[in-house]
């Protein structure tokens, strides 16, 4: 696996331990879907999303009661909490007094005074505010002013509010200028990118279910990663957001920003498919879920490609008809009998790893 | 949706009816996981295809049996065929013979001699040859001089056979340059792009199951299309093939190329939603499936983004508590039910979509 991105450097804000921007790793964030209020619920998913490798998370905080829960959530989990704000400005206060470590506003609904109260606020604990401008919730004169939630008029939005925040005193804040349209997602980054060096944020708004999320999300972000623009992503997915995290890092891994987690590979099972190959990759995709090592592995069912594509992996199988030649680094290691394929392969990822912890 | 697409001018073929190149539109290809040779199976899986929108369908043909098989394939079927050749010129011969509206060849495993036979019976019938480059199947001399399948490599292999073809008189050609490595395929297609101007089929290959598929095609299809490059694509996936025509055509309309099927766009239910979104969206995404009309349809579940993104929507619902506001391009038609959105939605998707039949 080889990259060839050369990030823009940005400035860095730290969101409890967690760096964001300057020469960080690009950090992957969710969102929980629990009402955060079922402080249960929430510790929960948050501890599954975790568990997929979740480095930041952010809860809704719709009101008090929510703000609340914060502080009992906080000390149940292991990754920065970060509370989303909307409307009212007593609720950022709130979230932050009860452990936010994080807030994200959406300065398009809360009016100026009370963005000032915020920052005031923000200075003492030196919580990191993110301006996330969405193309739902543009600001009336912007929207007039460019005939709509254009690219320009995202950016617009989100200078505007950075230079309040600037003349405010406050610079510990990250930027998003996220639409449901791709195009105009990508347009809004790029000439964010250019004009200010503050960390940006990546996301498609309201991208849909798993499946429309994930290609949304990659073309959007696989562009945008590509020309080195992005500190942090967030995949949104409607449904379950524990989904969002293996996406993200498929996304990550993909562009070779981020080497963790298994890389398959596996031939689209044509014709000459000798070996039942589904089963065997669904099979290995289960056993390694949820592995942070990257391996590459090759699962091959054919003579056509197999040998070189399996040599280029760390490991691999090339089936033919009832065996297979397992690989290792290029180096054939045993002639494998079908139904032991995922055993023996799966022992061998084992130990693979083992020995790399070792050294 | 919006595309600031400018597709590089590339010269044109004709598989069949289907133009590949020049200012056609961005074909769909996909390839059957059956065994050619039992007619049945694979007829019905390229029916599921024609179905969910694939244009042009390949097939493998590991054998004479699997070459006389496209005699009775190509009769029941509505796209253009192309027959999977490795290794044996007489395959190409035979699959031409019998019907294949064009064919596949990976140069690297088929001797000069017979690439010279199979490009005079391609004259007379003048079938389209894809030039098939595969990181895992490179001759070994440009393995040896770049020191594996990198994305010069992978060039040099498609210009070299490129110019044998063209010296032996055929042009009737288009170029592929399948890499597993992401980021090899997307600097290797771009540095072809730049060297010819015969039309590109975009793959990563071996990409892995429907997700991990998902994620790699969309990043690199993304990058190299939003650069105006590729003609057509396939996205390989480990398993039915049926799956990778949504995929396709997920990436095509987040890019904004070709405007088929439905998007949906729908809020990632954080901890304000008030209505049961995962089932609307479920419930709305299955109903819709396989709709060839463009519609942007929003399903949003609270108040902060909802009528803003749903305003921007061909149709869409605001959720609120127990009921929710139902939108036609910005103006609100009426307030519904929850228990009524996903009935009401559809019955105003299908009248919109009649409308615009009639008009």
């Amino acid at each position: 696996m080889k990259t060839c991105i050369h990030r823009k450097k940005t400035r860095s804000v730290f969101i409890d331990n967690v760096q964001i921007g300057g020469n960080a790793p690009v950090v992957i964030q969710s969102m929980t879907c629990t009402d955060t209020r079922d402080v249960k619920a929430t510790t929960l998913q948050i501890k599954q999303l975790e568990n997929e490798g979740c480095e930041v998370v952010r809860v809704a905080v719709p009101d008090e009661e929510a703000a609340a829960s914060l502080l009992h959530i906080k000390h149940k989990i292991k990754i920065p909490l970060i509370a989303d704000i909307h409307f009212h400005y007593r609720l950022a206060l709130s979230a932050i007094k009860n452990g936010a470590d994080g807030i994200r506003i959406n300065p398009g609904n809360i009016g100026r005074s009370g963005l000032l109260k915020i920052i005031e606020y923000a200075k003492e604990r030196q919580t990191v505010i993110r301006i996330g401008i969405n193309s739902g919730s543009l600001e009336k004169n912007l929207l007039k002013k460019y005939g709509g939630p254009t690219a320009s008029a995202l950016v617009e939005s989100a200078l505007n509010n950075l230079a309040f925040f600037q003349e405010a005193g406050y610079d510990a804040i990250k930027l998003s200028v996220k639409s449901s349209d791709v195009i105009t997602m990508i347009e809004a980054y790029r000439e964010l990118s250019k004009k200010t060096d503050f960390p940006l944020h990546l996301g498609v708004t309201e991208a849909g279910s798993l499946m429309n999320a994930a290609i949304k999300s990659s073309v959007a972000m696989g562009i945008l990663l590509h020309e080195g623009i992005g500190d942090t992503i967030r995949v949104s997915v409607t449904g379950n957001p524990v989904s969002e995290i293996g996406v993200a890092y498929g996304i990550l891994r993909a562009m070779g920003i981020r080497k963790i987690g298994p890389d398959i590979i596996s031939c689209p099972t044509c014709g000459r498919c000798e070996i039942d190959l589904c089963k065997l990759t669904q099979e290995v995709e289960n056993k390694v879920a949820g592995m942070k090592e990257y391996l590459k592995i090759a699962l091959m069912g054919c003579v056509v490609n197999g040998p070189g594509e399996a040599a280029e992996a760390d490991i691999g199988i090339a089936g033919g008809r009832g065996y297979g030649l397992l690989f290792k680094k290029g180096q054939v290691i045993k002639k494998v009998k079908e139904k032991e394929f995922a055993e023996t392969l799966l022992n061998e990822i084992h130990s693979m790893v083992a020995e790399r912890k070792e050294t």
